[in-house]
């Protein structure tokens, strides 16, 4: 077999069978197949996209490539979550431990800030002490003995998507909806788990913008997951404003508190609460969606959540103290209002320009490796519909840096449109993909 | 400027200007831009292609990336030829000591074998003791004396377009529009010509199998040379059956002396009058294309030509002798008849398979770094709407390998249709682009 027999196969629109893709994945792990081969094949992809039976083969291969986790050891239903990523997504945070506190396996492996979007871990490391990179023994030793872990990619899960990623980024092949679908699956089906929850964002602020592509993407995993033998649900859920109140990465650990002891902004709450109970009927440990939801809303109103995530905290070497005293987290030095400059309704909000404002003010990274500040965010007081004053604070930036306050505050207000009149207001979820 | 920043705009359809062509050739010959983001390129304009104002700008990146030849002290007009390549192709053979011996300059930059078509410079090198590898110096002081030179590129010359070919080659992005017109007209133009004739071949044995392709190829390159003030027309040929009577290295050679001798077979003697006289227009020697047929084939006649040849032979150090004893040429040790399975009109030719049927035998590389049999190849003897007896040969096979004869001979079997009917034949030249 060579390689570039299987490019013009995939250039010319033909397609690629398990034995040619297992090929490709292991002839470059081992580096016998050269990037520039790769990159000129991911290109083809990106163009002529793959079928259903290539993208479960890739997703195959690449899993195969690394060890997968066997967690059979643990006896209860073990089900993970993963969202395609947003501004002001901290759904996460607060729903590992509540799902785990209803007696399901949650191990969550998680990523780092992508773009205009922020991180789980990089939201857990700002909380001081906390360790993300852990160990496959680690893992299993938290997970036999809370149920819920919330790591880093171990180096040996998946090595191929690790490579491959970091080609696809710096050849403009990210955005391919066969190539995430089989990097977010390979990676979950890593982590041996019964189902999964998907939360496929659409909107201004997420990366598939159309609802289109949303529900392509969210399609092909779900299929995928089918192949494996694996639960799959996809939601579709709304991006086109910031989800909850904070955005930043210590602020959304204060927002993620305040959800857990029943002090949540109201979006990001019931949004928290749909999935968790989504994931309890993934589980099949409650019989129908009411009554997960009021199992949900009990382990809240009980702060058996809570506990769970103190838990989590402490044994990630994270400082617990930071739930009663949230002084304990970074804190940023200043904290402005951007005001409104003119009255009536928010009918717009640029969510990608909010997400990468946060970036700029230093809640995300500009170019790969650089340093995050924790304390830094926004506060979103107005949100779409709601009525403004002039001169009535829309935002609350907190900064350290004052030449970047001035900056962020132009951003934001270019990313708010206000109107005489209301917009539709868009669905927290849109549909559900199963 | 970022190189991701231009494969992302390449692959959204957007166009790349000058100084962003002239970022991507510099930094790939400097080794700032890695292979891999070249190939990513590359495999965007496969898909996107390229407008012509792109295919300009790439073209001129890539002549100013070396030397480009200055023969200003020939006191003649400078015109070359190119063909696209097809099957029997050894047009450029007879054809550069014709058009030198009417006193033009022809400072030919070949070529070596490409897929199924052979290449000039393997052809030439078939003669004992022939040169391919000239320094600058040689070309120089050869065009001076004899008016015309046939050699393999320098190494200064153009060398953006050797790295570029070179990984085109392994990355399945050789057949872009786009990258062949820039990659030819970036070296004829580096010879520092006048005028240019190009030979597009279209049918079943050209790389350009479609009409339409041939044209746009054709259309791009002459587009181009009136950027660069080139006077250049482009010829569409046919490449639906075999060149000529001979393919293969020596034979070519062989036939090309007869051709010169006046004894040449019909069709490729009527093409390289026509393209010869189409020369002598372009190089304004001859006031009309009937004037200049009949100069040429005066130049024929008069064997004027013929002595061009064996002083282009003379100076790049080849036995001249050849010209009058073909045997000092090497020679196979077989020559078999293939024999028709039954009697009818020939009505189809598969060229291509015939050229690769060439290229098994030994004539052409099989893989970079093949070994090339100079002596062996086919002699056509039936061409298409030639009425066939069963038993009666259609093609001699010059061979030395005996296990080759039985599986090429099925090849050629397999390439010729036999019918009752004859077909449409296919005209020698179909357009003329200028």
């Amino acid at each position: 077999m060579r390689m570039y027999d299987l490019i013009l196969k995939k250039r010319n629109n033909q397609k690629l069978t398990q034995e040619e893709i297992d090929f490709i994945v292991s002839g470059y792990i081992k580096n016998t197949i050269p990037d520039y081969q790769i990159s000129a094949l991911l290109m083809s992809i990106y163009f002529n996209g793959m079928n259903y039976e290539e993208i479960s083969c890739l997703t195959r291969s690449m899993l195969y490539s690394g060890k997968i986790f066997n967690f059979s050891f643990v006896d209860k239903p073990k089900i993970d979550k993963h969202s395609t990523g947003g501004v002001g997504d901290g759904v996460s945070l607060s729903l590992a431990p509540i799902v785990a506190s209803c007696d399901i396996c949650v191990p969550m492996i998680s990523g780092r800030g992508l773009g205009h979007t922020g991180g789980t871990l990089d939201k857990l490391e700002s909380i001081p002490g906390f360790k993300v990179n852990l160990t496959e023994q680690e893992i299993i030793t938290q997970l036999k003995k809370i149920g819920v872990v919330i790591s880093s990619q171990t180096d040996n899960l998946v090595p191929a998507d690790k490579k491959l990623y970091a080609l696809r980024d710096t050849t403009a092949t990210v955005d391919s909806i066969p190539l995430i679908a089989s990097s977010i699956m390979s990676k979950k089906l890593a982590e041996g788990i019964d189902g999964l929850l998907l939360d496929v964002k659409t909107g201004n602020g997420a990366f598939m913008e159309k609802m289109a592509d949303a529900v392509k993407l969210a399609k092909t995993m779900v299929d995928i997951g089918k192949k494996f033998n694996k639960k799959v649900v996809a939601l579709i859920t709304d991006m086109n404003q910031p989800l909850g109140e904070y955005i930043g990465n210590m602020l959304e650990i204060y927002q993620t508190i305040k959800i857990l002891k029943n002090e949540g902004p109201k979006d990001i709450t019931k949004l928290v609460i749909f999935e968790s109970a989504k994931m309890l009927q993934l589980a099949g440990v409650e019989k129908n969606f009411v009554s997960a939801k009021k199992k949900v809303e009990q382990q809240i109103i009980s702060a058996k959540a809570l506990e769970k995530f103190k838990q989590l905290v402490e044994f990630q070497h994270g400082n617990p103290k930071i739930i009663d005293e949230p002084k304990l987290l970074p804190q940023a030095k200043y904290c402005e209002p951007v005001l409104s400059q003119k009255e009536g309704y928010v009918s717009f909000i640029d969510t990608k320009l909010v997400g990468t404002a946060c970036c700029v003010l230093g809640a995300g990274r500009q170019k790969l490796g650089d340093q995050i500040d924790y304390s830094v965010g926004m506060r979103i007081i107005k949100k779409l519909n709601d009525y403004v004053e002039k001169n009535e604070p829309l935002v609350y930036i907190y900064f350290n840096d004052k030449t970047k306050f001035e900056q962020t505050k132009n951003m934001v207000l270019n990313a708010y449109k206000i109107s005489l009149k209301k917009t539709i207001l868009p669905k927290l979820v849109y549909k559900e993909i199963y």
